[in-house]
């Protein structure tokens, strides 16, 4: 099943959308939002499933043209974000580059750090941010958006919370990140607000992508229109989204709608390329002693695609640039 | 004008209270939650603030007796829990004591960490925890909840985006805690959920306990009915609500309902105690070489009370109990 949330007020209104993306149809009778539907998943499942084939069969009654230019984020406010750092190659790329270690422990227990939950931005928003000089970067990743999760689970059970999948952006601020992290109290400035993909899609629905573990297929990445990354998603983590689940989980419950993810996606391969600037950046430091790739400037574009084994988007593209705040336009809401 | 969440599914039941706590009237046909308030606080606060003063007036026509025993937290789940360390001496013994430094720019800009913000507890709800061998303690603090906040706002603005203040026992789990933030991703496992007093204050109600940057009064704190702290709330942070707000906007806006913590209230006078048993354990090991205050063990008890220059309960006491999970009564929810 595939799921959207168009412009309206804080949370969006949902809506269900046909597999190939042309029609949508009003979730208000079952869900007026996604965290409405989220807190009510199991009672409401069946009739957002219900609808979902009516939109596919061509035979949902109130089915409209889905215009993927008018949505918000599918949840653009979430009581939880909880990132990890599992795909080994970026977090130690990274840390060798700047003459930092990999925690001691770094594959014992995953790294997981909880931020910013709200102010998600639509794929296709411009990013609003004080500076430019703050090191702007990209971070491609999937995020799992689970129910509740009960204090205790073992990761086997907590990947049966997972109910959607979303690709994320997750905007980084390298100028800030390091000295924010040598004060131990973990990220904060330096990650603002994120954006989303346009497409929250069930596991079932991935059909082979998902192994109940990892979400495979490619995560191609474009900055200022030069392709920097292509990455297979499934692979090169010690850890998957039920472990970062279990490891939260153990000392507190979860509200519906949280998110978690597994954080940039990397591959051992170096040829793979990378899902953020940052890492290019530390692979060039390694090899040339000198960073070469700029991070981003206020009109820079970049583009993320996750596509399956045919090519074909999964959860719709982010594709955004940069802009000083106060220079915007305000955003569409009804 | 004091607020209150009656039990009920999630998000509460929001009711407006009579400054004697002696009557309470539903905000249902105002506002049905305390974040819907929160989204639409300069709408709905005229209406709230009426219904107060007929509640004070006695005038209220569906006024009923307000139980405080059946209360939810005021905000049982949030989109955003910044937490500070901003007492200078709270976390100077604690450093100290475990032969750490506290961070070389401490002064420079607060410490400030994003922590659970959901699953708040009432205030005399017992805390479940998977063992009390995690080393639990609580911590005593006053907590400001915003409304919107802008990207970027100056310390002084901040503090007119504070709509309410709650009392909050910010659960901790010490054998967790020193590991995690040698990690760097700050605090994860070693923060549980937290409770929060019953009554939610805003600003101006404080009278001249709310001197536009701190809340004066005196935290007082007990630990197995035994007197542990009287700490003046008012004094000894180099920083104030306004510098936090504004420290952590400088990269975000903030959605309503964001809550924002001095951290664990410490005075520098020796002789006030401490507001955790955490802080006591580290003047022990300063002073001793060795801990003797014992971290809690399952069904000990905690209360705080934050009380005024008279001696009058500022936000209704917290009072509660800790017991393994799986052994507790389900709460009662409408």
């Amino acid at each position: 099943m595939k799921l959207a949330s168009l412009r309206k007020g804080r949370d969006g209104a949902l809506v269900v959308v046909s597999r190939n993306l042309k029609t949508a149809s009003s979730a208000a009778p079952v869900a007026a939002t996604m965290q409405e539907a989220l807190d009510r998943w199991n009672e409401v499942e069946p009739a957002l499933r219900a609808l979902y084939e009516q939109l596919n069969a061509g035979t949902a009654k109130d089915a409209f043209e889905f215009d993927i230019n008018n949505v918000a984020a599918p949840l653009p406010r979430s009581y939880q974000f909880l990132d990890g750092a599992a795909y080994a190659s970026h977090i130690t790329r990274n840390r060798r580059a700047r003459g930092e270690q990999v925690p001691a422990d770094f594959y014992e227990k995953p790294l997981v750090y909880q931020g910013i939950s709200h102010g998600f931005m639509a794929w296709n928003e411009t990013v609003p941010l004080p500076s430019d000089e703050l090191g702007i970067d990209f971070e491609a990743e999937i995020f799992a958006v689970t129910d509740d999760v009960p204090m205790g689970v073992s990761p086997k059970d907590a990947v049966s919370h997972i109910k959607l999948f979303v690709l994320v952006n997750d905007i980084s601020l390298r100028a800030l990140i390091p000295a924010e992290l040598k004060r131990t109290f973990g990220f904060l400035t330096g990650k603002p607000a994120s954006s989303m993909g346009p497409i929250a899609v069930t596991p079932d629905e991935l059909g082979e992508l998902w192994n109940g573990e990892l979400v495979s297929g490619t995560m191609n990445c474009w900055v200022r229109a030069e392709q920097i990354g292509s990455i297979e998603t499934g692979k090169d983590t010690p850890f998957h989204y039920g472990h970062l689940i279990s490891h939260v989980a153990q000392t507190r419950n979860f509200e519906p709608g949280s998110l978690v993810g597994l954080g940039t996606v990397s591959n051992e391969d170096d040829s793979a390329g990378c899902a953020c600037i940052g890492e290019i950046r530390a692979k060039e430091v390694l090899r040339d002693g000198v960073a070469k790739t700029p991070l981003f400037a206020f009109g820079d574009e970049i583009r993320i695609e996750h596509v399956d084994r045919d090519g074909n988007l999964v959860f719709g593209r982010i594709q955004q640039t940069f802009a000083p705040i106060n220079t915007l336009m305000p955003t569409e809401v009804e």
